[in-house]
Formats: C-alpha cells, sequence, structure tokens
C-alpha cells in the first residue's frame, strides 16, 4: 500500500484523488488545501485539513497546486527528507525546497472540469533527483492508477509541456478556424470529424513527416492560390500562409 | 444495381473501384484510363479501356482525374444528357460540359496510397445541377459503398475542402512541429499521442470553442515567456506567436 498525502484542489488534485480512491494500491492519507470549502465534500472520505503543520507522515507528497505555489508551500512543509513531487509539466524539480527528496508526477494529457479522467490513458512522466531511491515507487503509484509511467527529465518534460501546446492548443484553434470557414458558407462541421480523427489516428503508422498530404506538400500554387483567395479572415490568412511555408520547408521545397 | 463507368486510376479511382467491387449493388461496367499499363492488373475483372469512343451505357459516369482535366475530358466524352460527376473538393460543379447532366461525387477524407479505405467512415459530398432527378442515385451510391452522403452545394464543398487543408496538412504540420520540438531533448514522440488523440476526441462532446485550453487562452504571460525562449526554430517561433494571437483573438484576450 503506497501512503500519500495530497496537497491542493484544482483539476489534477481532484482527477488523482478520485483515481487514487478507485485504486486498491493506494490510501489517500490526507488531503490539504488552503480554503478548506473546496474538499469539504469529501470530509467523510479522508481527512482534511488546511494547516500544513498537522500534516502526517506518508510515503510521498504530491503538490498538486498552481506552478507559482510549488516553491513556497514545499519551503513550508514541516518536516524534511521525505519525497515530496509536483505535477508539473513547466516547472523545474528544483524549485521543491531542497530539504526534501525531490521528484515530479507529471500525468500529460488534457483535464476538463466534469469530465471523468480514465488514468490508463494518460502517460504520466515521472523524475526524481535520487532517482534509484524514489523512481520505484513513483512508477508504482503511477501503474497503480493505471498510467504508464515514463521516466522524463527535467529538458525532456519542458519540451513535452510546449509539444503538448501545439498537439493540443494550438490544433485545436485549428480545428476553431476550420469551423469558422465551414460556417461561412452554412457547411457543417460534422463532416470534417472523420478526417480530424482519422489525422490524428494516421500517426499510429506513419510519423507525420510522412503522413503529409495536400497541395503546400504537393506545391500546387493554383490550389494554393484559390484557398488565399478565399480566406477573408487576415489572421486565417496568416495562418494559412505560415503553416504553408512551414511544411514546404520541412519537405524541401 | 448501379451500373458505373470509372474514368482515371490515381488514388480515389482505385479506392472507389474496390469499394464499388466489394458492393452487391453496384457493378463497375467499365473502367478508362488513358494509360492502361495503370489499371492492367483489372483486365480480368473489368472491363478496361483507354478509348473514350468506346464507352458503354451506363447509370453513373465517374471523373475520378486530376481537378486539371475535368473540363477536358467531360468535353471529349462521345454522348450527352447522361450523368457525370467529379470527384473533387476544389472544381466547381460547371466545370463538367453542359451536354452532361452534371454532379459531384466527393468523398471528404485524406487517401494514402496502400492503405485500405473504409469508406464507411467517409462522409461523401453529393450536389447535382438537376438535384431532384439526379440526387437520388448520387445517394443511394454513397450508401451503397457503405458512406453517409451529404448534401453540398460548390460553395459549401469549397469551404470543406479548404477546412480540410486545415485540420488534415496544417493539424499534422503541427505534429511535426511537436516531433521536432520533443526530439530536441531526446524525449518520446510517442508520449503525446493519448493527448493528441484525445484533443480530436474532444469534439465529440465540445465545439473546438468550448474546448479550449492552455496559456494562450488563459493568457498566462509567464508560460508564453518560457515557450517563446524554448523555441529555437524561427518557423516555430512564428506558428506559435501566430496561433496563441489566433486563440486570443478568438476568445476576446
Amino acid at each position: 500500500m503506497i501512503h500519500v498525502v495530497l496537497l491542493g484542489a484544482g483539476n489534477v488534485a481532484t482527477h488523482l484523488y478520485k483515481a487514487f480512491e478507485k485504486s486498491g494500491e493506494v490510501t489517500v492519507k490526507q488531503w490539504y488545501n488552503r480554503n478548506l470549502k473546496t474538499i469539504e465534500t469529501y470530509k467523510n472520505q479522508v481527512t482534511i485539513t488546511n494547516d500544513l503543520s498537522k500534516l502526517v507522515e506518508a510515503d510521498i507528497y504530491i503538490l498538486a497546486v498552481s506552478d507559482d505555489a510549488v516553491s513556497e508551500i514545499s519551503a513550508k512543509l514541516p518536516f524534511e527528507n521525505r519525497l515530496v513531487v509536483h505535477t508539473s509539466g513547466s516547472v523545474s524539480v528544483y524549485d521543491i525546497d531542497m530539504k526534501h527528496k525531490r521528484g515530479v508526477f507529471y500525468p500529460l494529457q488534457t483535464f476538463s472540469k466534469g469530465a471523468s479522467i480514465d488514468f490508463s490513458q494518460i502517460p504520466l512522466c515521472v523524475e526524481a533527483i535520487k532517482s534509484k531511491e524514489d523512481l520505484p515507487i513513483l512508477k508504482k503509484l503511477a501503474k497503480a492508477i493505471g498510467s504508464k509511467p515514463h521516466r522524463v527529465n527535467s529538458d525532456q518534460r519542458a519540451s513535452l509541456h510546449l509539444a503538448a501546446v501545439y498537439v493540443n492548443n494550438f490544433t485545436n484553434q485549428i480545428y476553431r478556424i476550420a469551423h469558422e470557414i465551414t460556417e461561412s458558407t452554412g457547411a457543417d462541421f460534422e463532416i470534417l470529424k472523420p478526417l480530424i480523427k482519422e489525422t490524428a489516428r494516421k500517426l499510429d503508422d506513419l510519423t507525420p513527416y510522412l503522413a503529409q498530404t495536400g497541395p503546400a506538400k504537393r506545391n500546387d500554387k493554383k490550389t494554393i492560390k484559390k484557398h488565399k483567395k478565399a480566406l477573408t479572415d487576415p489572421i486565417h490568412k496568416e495562418v494559412y500562409q505560415l503553416l504553408t511555408k512551414s511544411i514546404q520547408k520541412t519537405h524541401g521545397i
């Protein structure tokens, strides 16, 4: 059994709490949040507290708090030499106060409020400064909630976090632009969904380099000109031009 | 039974031929291509020809040829007042010679060489100038290969074709950029695949507008600054800046 103390009450903390509770291998010994109201509904299931000085002993302390709070809260923890990890993609492991054994437990996925999260679909990036000593338990914790643990150093985690902005936020904005384009003629955005899914699925078989098709890759100037002419929104046109340039640079055109 | 004559031998023509053959409701009476060699392997299954003057009678003539060839080949067809359709996303239905009954049969999907195509996952955009008369058989043809037909006018089809460049080619290039970013630190691009799939899947529940998250949407200036600093490739940085601007414009930030 892994004994955990959870700190924070945002999306990540709440989803982790639920996953730990469901797992037979993890006990959440205590749940801390500065504002008790937020976690009050859980008080019959788990000991809750808003007092850092009352934290109990555990195998792992998980700081699922905002990026900016990692350093401050870790410094305030009233003990030392225990394993303290944060869950952020972009915060350094060294932001955790050096009196602790330090690590990272970063679930790489988009968390939506309300949506139930299937951790078996979420890679868990784990890191520990004393890796020999502390990585095994972080891996065990990831597996206990059905996730696949990946050992990832701080540079790699930062690049995954940045890349995630591209494949999630930016891709989603590309969908949004497509939505605006189809709406401008009353076409049904629904019709694009199989293509959207196939574009993502194709990566099971091919790298994005090999999966590329279309007018930019073919350097089909006639179609590119027609498309540019059809685009009335200046930012959509800029996106068209820039991504066409990017594709052509990638493929040496 | 729907009798079809197929013209052309590219990706779309070949995939359509295979789907028609598999369907119990369609007979390909003839397959035309200027170069007979390309379709020679099929000569024991179907009558092949490279001579337009020898085309037999059929319910539908499908021009699955390059965009530029639609007009020319349709003018050369040695008959009139029969239903002739093209399969292009961007060519006008009026590019087909006016001696024919004219229409469009446009499968909206990315076709990869070699990959087997499941038409049940492909929306078919159908259009006919004499819609009352000619649309029913185009819809029937789409259903015969398991596809869902969508009546789409020329403006809508053009916007779907343009939007498809965004959600397929541009999204795929975003994946490519993410691949380059992760490779720069030796991080494993594989770890991003669940996020890529979830980003596409989320559209089942939410519009792209509502699905948006991340630093641009939150206007998290600290993270945006950190990300820009980490990007060394000038085009990747431009893409970051432009799509951040686009997200912020969409969300009024």
